[in-house]
Protein backbone atom coordinates (compact mmCIF):
# COMPACT_ATOMS: atom_id res chain seq x y z
CA UNK A 1 0.00 0.00 0.00
CA UNK A 2 1.25 3.27 -0.86
CA UNK A 3 1.35 5.41 1.73
CA UNK A 4 -1.06 8.53 1.17
CA UNK A 5 0.70 11.96 0.31
CA UNK A 6 0.29 14.95 2.83
CA UNK A 7 -0.30 18.53 2.12
CA UNK A 8 1.74 21.36 2.98
CA UNK A 9 0.45 24.83 3.40
CA UNK A 10 2.87 27.66 2.31
CA UNK A 11 2.23 31.31 2.82
CA UNK A 12 4.51 34.24 3.42
CA UNK A 13 4.91 37.79 2.03
CA UNK A 14 4.85 38.22 -1.53
CA UNK A 15 8.62 38.37 -2.60
CA UNK A 16 9.96 36.37 0.38
CA UNK A 17 10.65 33.56 -2.73
CA UNK A 18 8.00 31.00 -1.94
CA UNK A 19 7.75 29.73 -5.24
CA UNK A 20 11.21 29.21 -5.76
CA UNK A 21 11.72 28.04 -2.51
CA UNK A 22 9.21 25.30 -3.49
CA UNK A 23 10.58 24.55 -7.33
CA UNK A 24 14.25 23.86 -5.95
CA UNK A 25 12.96 21.67 -3.03
CA UNK A 26 11.01 19.57 -6.23
CA UNK A 27 13.97 19.59 -8.43
CA UNK A 28 14.36 15.85 -9.23
CA UNK A 29 11.90 15.11 -7.03
CA UNK A 30 8.10 12.72 -8.19
CA UNK A 31 6.55 12.84 -4.75
CA UNK A 32 5.73 16.51 -4.68
CA UNK A 33 3.69 18.98 -6.57
CA UNK A 34 2.95 22.57 -6.57
CA UNK A 35 -0.58 23.01 -6.44
CA UNK A 36 -1.89 25.22 -8.96
CA UNK A 37 -4.01 28.03 -7.92
CA UNK A 38 -6.94 29.85 -9.87
CA UNK A 39 -6.71 33.46 -9.59
CA UNK A 40 -8.47 36.36 -11.90
CA UNK A 41 -5.59 38.48 -11.43
CA UNK A 42 -3.53 39.40 -14.55
CA UNK A 43 -0.81 37.52 -15.78
CA UNK A 44 2.55 38.64 -15.47
CA UNK A 45 5.37 38.75 -18.31
CA UNK A 46 6.70 35.30 -18.82
CA UNK A 47 3.55 33.69 -16.48
CA UNK A 48 2.12 30.56 -18.11
CA UNK A 49 -1.93 29.73 -18.15
CA UNK A 50 -1.21 26.19 -16.23
CA UNK A 51 1.71 26.82 -14.82
CA UNK A 52 2.17 29.82 -12.13
CA UNK A 53 -1.46 29.84 -12.39
CA UNK A 54 -4.65 28.82 -13.95
CA UNK A 55 -6.09 32.33 -15.11
CA UNK A 56 -9.95 32.71 -15.62
CA UNK A 57 -11.78 35.82 -15.40
CA UNK A 58 -14.51 36.88 -12.52
CA UNK A 59 -17.51 34.73 -14.04
CA UNK A 60 -15.86 31.52 -13.67
CA UNK A 61 -14.39 32.05 -10.33
CA UNK A 62 -17.64 32.96 -9.03
CA UNK A 63 -19.00 30.15 -10.66
CA UNK A 64 -15.78 27.55 -9.12
CA UNK A 65 -17.07 29.11 -5.33
CA UNK A 66 -20.94 28.22 -6.34
CA UNK A 67 -19.81 24.84 -7.34
CA UNK A 68 -17.87 23.74 -4.03
CA UNK A 69 -15.15 23.54 -6.62
CA UNK A 70 -12.38 25.28 -4.20
CA UNK A 71 -10.26 23.96 -1.30
CA UNK A 72 -10.19 27.60 -0.22
CA UNK A 73 -10.34 31.27 -2.34
CA UNK A 74 -9.61 34.79 -0.73
CA UNK A 75 -9.17 38.05 -2.47
CA UNK A 76 -6.06 39.99 -2.17
CA UNK A 77 -5.55 43.16 -3.65
CA UNK A 78 -8.77 43.21 -5.83
CA UNK A 79 -8.29 39.75 -7.35
CA UNK A 80 -9.37 36.14 -6.44
CA UNK A 81 -7.30 33.55 -5.82
CA UNK A 82 -8.19 30.00 -4.86
CA UNK A 83 -7.63 26.02 -4.82
CA UNK A 84 -9.21 23.54 -7.32
CA UNK A 85 -10.10 20.64 -4.32
CA UNK A 86 -10.58 17.96 -7.07
CA UNK A 87 -6.67 18.25 -8.38
CA UNK A 88 -5.69 18.30 -4.76
CA UNK A 89 -7.57 15.08 -3.47
CA UNK A 90 -6.66 13.09 -6.18
CA UNK A 91 -2.59 13.85 -5.72
CA UNK A 92 -3.00 12.99 -2.02
CA UNK A 93 -4.84 9.91 -2.78
CA UNK A 94 -1.58 8.75 -5.69
CA UNK A 95 1.18 9.18 -2.54
CA UNK A 96 1.73 12.54 -4.09
CA UNK A 97 2.55 15.72 -0.84
CA UNK A 98 0.95 18.69 -2.09
CA UNK A 99 2.49 21.97 -1.71
CA UNK A 100 -0.18 25.15 -1.42
CA UNK A 101 1.14 28.93 -2.17
CA UNK A 102 -1.77 30.72 -0.20
CA UNK A 103 -2.04 33.45 1.95
CA UNK A 104 -3.18 33.72 5.48
CA UNK A 105 -6.41 33.83 5.22
CA UNK A 106 -6.75 30.91 3.02
CA UNK A 107 -4.19 29.44 4.84
CA UNK A 108 -7.06 29.38 7.66
CA UNK A 109 -9.79 27.87 5.47
CA UNK A 110 -7.76 25.31 4.22
CA UNK A 111 -6.47 24.10 8.05
CA UNK A 112 -10.36 24.24 8.96
CA UNK A 113 -10.82 21.46 6.17
CA UNK A 114 -7.88 19.52 6.33
CA UNK A 115 -6.58 19.78 10.19
CA UNK A 116 -3.80 17.43 9.18
CA UNK A 117 -2.30 20.16 6.98
CA UNK A 118 1.22 21.23 7.65
CA UNK A 119 1.43 25.56 7.55
CA UNK A 120 4.55 26.77 6.80
CA UNK A 121 5.48 30.78 6.73
CA UNK A 122 8.57 31.77 4.27
CA UNK A 123 9.88 34.85 5.51
CA UNK A 124 13.05 37.17 4.50
CA UNK A 125 15.74 37.97 6.14
CA UNK A 126 14.28 41.29 6.84
CA UNK A 127 11.67 43.97 5.13
CA UNK A 128 14.10 46.28 3.87
CA UNK A 129 15.42 42.93 2.08
CA UNK A 130 11.76 42.18 0.92
CA UNK A 131 11.25 45.81 -0.17
CA UNK A 132 14.58 45.65 -2.55
CA UNK A 133 13.42 42.37 -3.82
CA UNK A 134 9.95 44.16 -4.62
CA UNK A 135 11.96 47.17 -6.10
CA UNK A 136 14.16 44.48 -8.38
CA UNK A 137 11.29 41.94 -9.56
CA UNK A 138 10.36 45.64 -11.41
CA UNK A 139 6.47 44.26 -11.76
CA UNK A 140 4.27 46.50 -9.11
CA UNK A 141 4.26 50.13 -8.72
CA UNK A 142 5.55 52.50 -5.70
CA UNK A 143 2.11 52.14 -4.41
CA UNK A 144 1.39 48.65 -4.84
CA UNK A 145 5.04 47.77 -3.40
CA UNK A 146 3.84 49.79 -0.05
CA UNK A 147 0.86 48.31 0.01
CA UNK A 148 2.62 44.49 0.23
CA UNK A 149 5.00 45.46 2.58
CA UNK A 150 2.14 47.29 5.30
CA UNK A 151 0.79 43.60 4.10
CA UNK A 152 3.76 41.80 5.43
CA UNK A 153 3.71 43.68 8.61
CA UNK A 154 -0.08 42.56 9.31
CA UNK A 155 0.81 39.06 8.06
CA UNK A 156 3.73 38.81 10.19
CA UNK A 157 1.41 39.14 13.23
CA UNK A 158 0.01 35.96 12.37
CA UNK A 159 2.74 33.61 12.12
CA UNK A 160 1.64 31.98 15.15
CA UNK A 161 -0.47 29.65 13.51
CA UNK A 162 1.97 28.10 11.28
CA UNK A 163 4.04 24.93 12.96
CA UNK A 164 7.28 25.72 11.35
CA UNK A 165 8.77 29.43 10.09
CA UNK A 166 11.25 29.24 6.51
CA UNK A 167 13.90 32.47 6.57
CA UNK A 168 14.51 32.34 3.09
CA UNK A 169 18.00 34.10 3.56
CA UNK A 170 20.16 31.42 1.20
CA UNK A 171 17.51 29.46 -1.12
CA UNK A 172 19.57 26.42 -0.85
CA UNK A 173 19.45 26.06 3.01
CA UNK A 174 15.63 27.30 2.52
CA UNK A 175 14.98 24.55 0.10
CA UNK A 176 16.59 22.12 2.20
CA UNK A 177 14.47 22.79 5.40
CA UNK A 178 11.27 22.52 3.04
CA UNK A 179 12.62 18.94 2.44
CA UNK A 180 13.10 18.54 5.56
CA UNK A 181 10.20 19.33 7.18
CA UNK A 182 8.28 17.34 4.47
CA UNK A 183 10.07 14.41 5.30
CA UNK A 184 9.84 14.96 8.93
CA UNK A 185 6.13 15.19 8.67
CA UNK A 186 5.72 11.74 7.18
CA UNK A 187 7.81 9.91 10.41
CA UNK A 188 5.05 11.26 12.72
CA UNK A 189 4.63 9.05 15.68
CA UNK A 190 0.69 9.64 15.19
CA UNK A 191 0.65 8.42 11.49
CA UNK A 192 3.30 5.96 11.72
CA UNK A 193 1.28 3.73 14.94
CA UNK A 194 -0.98 1.82 12.45
CA UNK A 195 2.43 0.64 11.06
CA UNK A 196 3.59 -0.16 14.33
CA UNK A 197 0.81 -1.87 15.59
CA UNK A 198 0.37 -4.05 12.68
CA UNK A 199 3.85 -5.32 13.87
CA UNK B 1 24.26 34.92 18.07
CA UNK B 2 24.65 31.58 17.79
CA UNK B 3 21.14 29.33 17.50
CA UNK B 4 21.17 27.37 20.84
CA UNK B 5 21.43 23.22 19.92
CA UNK B 6 17.98 21.23 20.71
CA UNK B 7 18.08 17.83 22.36
CA UNK B 8 16.93 14.38 20.93
CA UNK B 9 15.78 11.59 22.36
CA UNK B 10 16.37 8.18 20.43
CA UNK B 11 14.75 5.25 21.85
CA UNK B 12 13.98 1.49 20.34
CA UNK B 13 14.09 -1.92 20.64
CA UNK B 14 18.04 -3.23 21.33
CA UNK B 15 19.24 -4.21 18.02
CA UNK B 16 16.90 -2.09 16.25
CA UNK B 17 20.10 0.05 14.76
CA UNK B 18 19.86 3.33 16.41
CA UNK B 19 23.75 3.79 16.70
CA UNK B 20 24.09 3.02 13.28
CA UNK B 21 21.61 5.75 12.25
CA UNK B 22 22.90 8.01 15.06
CA UNK B 23 26.57 7.59 13.40
CA UNK B 24 25.27 7.38 9.72
CA UNK B 25 23.06 10.77 10.43
CA UNK B 26 26.54 12.61 12.21
CA UNK B 27 28.74 11.93 9.05
CA UNK B 28 30.33 15.15 7.64
CA UNK B 29 28.75 16.95 10.61
CA UNK B 30 29.80 19.27 13.54
CA UNK B 31 26.80 20.40 14.68
CA UNK B 32 25.57 16.95 16.11
CA UNK B 33 26.54 14.87 18.57
CA UNK B 34 26.26 11.27 20.54
CA UNK B 35 25.62 11.78 24.38
CA UNK B 36 28.14 9.25 25.48
CA UNK B 37 26.20 7.44 28.49
CA UNK B 38 27.28 6.20 31.90
CA UNK B 39 26.79 2.49 32.19
CA UNK B 40 28.25 -0.23 34.38
CA UNK B 41 27.58 -3.11 31.88
CA UNK B 42 30.68 -5.26 30.91
CA UNK B 43 31.77 -3.97 27.38
CA UNK B 44 31.58 -5.66 24.45
CA UNK B 45 34.73 -7.15 22.07
CA UNK B 46 35.31 -4.41 20.38
CA UNK B 47 33.96 -1.26 22.43
CA UNK B 48 35.82 1.79 24.25
CA UNK B 49 35.72 3.58 27.08
CA UNK B 50 34.51 6.74 26.24
CA UNK B 51 33.25 5.90 22.90
CA UNK B 52 30.51 3.37 22.91
CA UNK B 53 29.96 4.24 26.79
CA UNK B 54 31.99 5.63 29.89
CA UNK B 55 32.18 2.32 31.14
CA UNK B 56 31.99 2.71 35.16
CA UNK B 57 31.84 0.35 38.11
CA UNK B 58 28.62 0.26 40.30
CA UNK B 59 29.87 2.21 43.22
CA UNK B 60 30.73 5.27 40.98
CA UNK B 61 27.40 5.10 39.09
CA UNK B 62 26.15 5.44 42.40
CA UNK B 63 28.05 8.12 43.86
CA UNK B 64 26.56 10.33 40.25
CA UNK B 65 22.91 9.62 41.10
CA UNK B 66 23.72 11.22 44.75
CA UNK B 67 25.72 14.03 43.47
CA UNK B 68 22.84 14.83 40.81
CA UNK B 69 25.25 14.53 37.94
CA UNK B 70 23.00 12.35 35.51
CA UNK B 71 20.15 13.91 33.49
CA UNK B 72 18.61 10.39 33.62
CA UNK B 73 19.55 6.69 34.91
CA UNK B 74 17.59 3.45 34.07
CA UNK B 75 18.35 -0.46 35.16
CA UNK B 76 18.39 -2.99 32.20
CA UNK B 77 19.38 -6.23 32.35
CA UNK B 78 20.66 -5.56 35.65
CA UNK B 79 22.69 -3.05 34.49
CA UNK B 80 22.64 0.94 35.56
CA UNK B 81 22.36 3.29 32.56
CA UNK B 82 22.80 7.23 32.75
CA UNK B 83 23.65 10.42 30.88
CA UNK B 84 25.78 12.91 32.50
CA UNK B 85 24.42 16.19 32.62
CA UNK B 86 27.04 18.39 32.33
CA UNK B 87 28.53 16.73 28.79
CA UNK B 88 24.82 17.70 27.24
CA UNK B 89 23.98 21.16 28.95
CA UNK B 90 27.43 22.08 27.82
CA UNK B 91 27.50 20.79 24.32
CA UNK B 92 23.56 23.02 23.81
CA UNK B 93 25.11 26.08 24.96
CA UNK B 94 27.33 25.46 22.44
CA UNK B 95 25.08 24.87 19.01
CA UNK B 96 25.48 21.54 19.55
CA UNK B 97 22.35 19.30 18.91
CA UNK B 98 22.53 16.64 21.20
CA UNK B 99 21.32 13.33 20.76
CA UNK B 100 20.82 10.52 23.54
CA UNK B 101 20.15 7.23 22.57
CA UNK B 102 18.19 5.85 25.90
CA UNK B 103 15.32 3.09 26.70
CA UNK B 104 11.65 4.41 27.60
CA UNK B 105 12.21 5.09 30.83
CA UNK B 106 15.36 7.41 30.70
CA UNK B 107 13.01 8.94 27.71
CA UNK B 108 10.37 9.72 30.44
CA UNK B 109 12.91 11.40 32.45
CA UNK B 110 14.79 13.53 30.18
CA UNK B 111 11.29 14.57 28.83
CA UNK B 112 10.44 15.93 32.38
CA UNK B 113 13.64 18.00 32.75
CA UNK B 114 13.61 19.14 29.32
CA UNK B 115 9.92 19.52 28.05
CA UNK B 116 11.57 20.61 24.79
CA UNK B 117 13.17 17.31 23.74
CA UNK B 118 12.12 15.63 20.66
CA UNK B 119 11.21 12.60 21.27
CA UNK B 120 12.25 9.71 18.33
CA UNK B 121 10.80 6.28 18.17
CA UNK B 122 13.67 3.67 16.42
CA UNK B 123 12.16 0.01 15.28
CA UNK B 124 13.24 -2.47 13.23
CA UNK B 125 10.92 -4.06 10.26
CA UNK B 126 9.64 -6.27 11.98
CA UNK B 127 10.03 -8.23 15.04
CA UNK B 128 11.47 -11.08 12.87
CA UNK B 129 13.98 -9.29 12.06
CA UNK B 130 15.01 -7.93 14.95
CA UNK B 131 15.19 -11.88 15.97
CA UNK B 132 17.45 -12.20 13.14
CA UNK B 133 19.75 -9.25 13.94
CA UNK B 134 19.88 -10.22 17.63
CA UNK B 135 21.67 -14.05 16.84
CA UNK B 136 23.65 -12.73 14.27
CA UNK B 137 25.19 -10.34 16.73
CA UNK B 138 26.33 -13.14 18.60
CA UNK B 139 26.62 -11.23 21.78
CA UNK B 140 23.37 -12.42 23.69
CA UNK B 141 22.48 -15.77 24.98
CA UNK B 142 18.91 -17.44 23.56
CA UNK B 143 17.20 -16.23 26.76
CA UNK B 144 18.88 -13.05 26.79
CA UNK B 145 17.48 -12.90 23.11
CA UNK B 146 14.37 -13.85 24.26
CA UNK B 147 14.28 -11.11 27.01
CA UNK B 148 15.21 -8.11 24.59
CA UNK B 149 12.43 -9.38 22.19
CA UNK B 150 10.16 -9.34 24.95
CA UNK B 151 11.23 -5.80 26.34
CA UNK B 152 10.50 -5.41 22.47
CA UNK B 153 7.14 -6.05 22.35
CA UNK B 154 6.74 -4.01 25.84
CA UNK B 155 8.66 -0.70 24.53
CA UNK B 156 6.36 -0.90 21.36
CA UNK B 157 3.04 -0.05 23.58
CA UNK B 158 4.98 3.10 24.35
CA UNK B 159 5.20 4.45 21.06
CA UNK B 160 2.71 6.79 21.49
CA UNK B 161 5.16 8.58 24.11
CA UNK B 162 7.60 9.83 20.91
CA UNK B 163 6.80 12.51 18.50
CA UNK B 164 8.49 10.61 15.79
CA UNK B 165 8.83 7.04 14.89
CA UNK B 166 11.66 6.22 12.48
CA UNK B 167 11.74 2.70 10.46
CA UNK B 168 15.16 0.89 10.41
CA UNK B 169 14.62 -0.69 7.28
CA UNK B 170 17.40 0.95 4.80
CA UNK B 171 20.18 2.75 6.78
CA UNK B 172 20.13 5.55 4.04
CA UNK B 173 16.40 6.51 4.53
CA UNK B 174 16.81 6.14 8.05
CA UNK B 175 19.55 8.55 8.47
CA UNK B 176 18.06 10.70 6.03
CA UNK B 177 14.84 10.65 8.00
CA UNK B 178 16.77 11.34 11.38
CA UNK B 179 18.52 14.54 9.57
CA UNK B 180 15.38 16.08 8.45
CA UNK B 181 13.64 15.51 11.73
CA UNK B 182 16.94 17.67 13.37
CA UNK B 183 16.65 20.24 10.83
CA UNK B 184 12.82 20.65 10.39
CA UNK B 185 13.20 21.22 14.60
CA UNK B 186 14.82 23.89 13.95
CA UNK B 187 12.36 25.39 11.93
CA UNK B 188 9.61 25.09 14.87
CA UNK B 189 7.77 28.43 14.65
CA UNK B 190 7.50 28.55 18.67
CA UNK B 191 11.71 28.66 18.23
CA UNK B 192 11.54 31.36 15.38
CA UNK B 193 9.06 33.30 16.71
CA UNK B 194 11.78 35.72 18.14
CA UNK B 195 12.93 36.09 15.11
CA UNK B 196 10.46 37.12 13.71
CA UNK B 197 9.42 39.54 16.26
CA UNK B 198 12.80 41.22 15.64
CA UNK B 199 12.54 41.90 12.21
Amino acid sequence: MREQGKLFVISGPSGAGKSTVVFKAMEGREDLCFSTSATTRKPRPGEQDGREYFFVDRERFVEMIAGDELLEHAVYVNNYYGTPRKYVEEQLAQGVNVLLDIEVQGARQVAEKCPDATKIFVIPPSLRELERRLVNRGTDTAEAIAARLERARQEYQEADFYDYIIVNDSLEQAAAELSAIILAQHCRAADRADYLRAL
